[in-house]
């Protein structure tokens, strides 16, 4: 028995970054499919692993984690020495990657799951898109991927030259936006563009993907 | 001539968060006021230290941060010999803080940001209140401390028994919130009401809001 579970589902946003971890330190695990329609995640049993119902949540041994981003964390110090490695070990390198950590939180992700739910999740749902919502989070996108350019104009990586967990975060949002409209912020960018291509070709999250079509 | 300069101003919500995290390490500081009413925030200098003209800033030596969450986990690691211990050495106890840190990037803080907005900023603004955001913030609000007051029954501080990062980040919007209605919310839960009123005496925080009324 695999000593991880990995309580989520594929088309979550936050189940996608636990899964590219997972794929990317090669960790041996079980993931444990959480039936969003069934509502499954708003139950007891998933409950008493994410009291605020959201996927995903994670296991090992008796430790039990959520919020997708603490459980980055934990797996990439953990297990150190499997896989790619996702943290910097010097201090002064793994600030500067934590900084980058915080702008996908704070910064990039509020506005692009706002543009995902706008562009990708509610025409699937039969819902009508908010043109003005679209049009106010795309000029928020601009200026926060105008950073991302001067930055990666510097660095290969958001933290420095290696992928760390602050490039890996932005990949779910990233696979929703780009069937979009949205996309051409990106492209019209050249130094996020190559970061783009360069992170979305990785191995581990091609495995997301593959599992995601499964479903 | 102090290692550290904190860039920021005693009145913005992140900058406070970082003046506690110095206050409770006891570490020797430069405190670079940044005017906010002049923009100072969106000139040239400061963007070369946040491109997103945001409060606060950090340099330590060539090192510089933003961000303050990133800048309090360094400030934590860094001088973990100094003053409080804000974070476990223990990485299973570790993960668990990051849990709760998270849970107040992600769950707490956008809605007690839009609390304090509405209720406490807005007045001072001359600007009216938009009671609708205040009824749907509210009612998220009082979702989320029905979690913490069942967190804050199994251990005194959200992490675990230990006062941590994941407690002293409410410090600056829970401050701003006591000043409002909305004060009934944290009133009315026991264990929450013992947590905040455990963190909010706290002679760092004291420090800091000295700091911010000689302003």
């Amino acid at each position: 028995m695999a000593a991880i579970k990995v309580h989520g589902n594929p088309l979550s946003t936050a189940s996608m970054r636990v899964l590219a971890t997972v794929y990317e330190k090669e960790i041996d695990h079980e993931f444990v499919f959480v039936d969003m329609r069934a509502g499954e995640h708003k139950k007891e049993h998933f409950l008493s692993l994410n009291p605020f119902g959201q996927l995903p949540a994670l296991e090992d041994g008796d430790l039990k984690l959520f919020e997708s981003r603490a459980i980055n964390k934990y797996i990439a110090c953990e297990y150190a020495d499997k896989g790619t490695q996702l943290i910097y070990q010097d201090s002064k390198m793994m600030a500067i990657t934590s900084v980058w950590m915080e702008v996908e939180a704070q910064q990039y992700d509020p506005v692009a799951s706002k543009l995902g739910w706008e562009l990708a999740i509610k025409p699937l749902l039969g819902m009508s898109t908010d043109t003005a919502v679209v049009e106010e989070n795309e000029a928020k996108l601009a200026k926060v991927l105008d950073v991302y350019e001067s930055r990666l104009a510097q660095s290969k990586h958001l933290g420095g030259d290696c992928f760390t967990l602050a490039d890996l975060h932005h990949l779910p949002t990233l696979h929703y936006l780009f069937g979009t409209q949205v996309k051409k912020l990106f492209d019209s960018r050249p130094h996020v563009s190559v970061w783009v291509a360069d992170i979305t070709a990785r191995p581990a999250w091609l495995k997301v993907l593959a599992l995601q079509s499964q479903q």
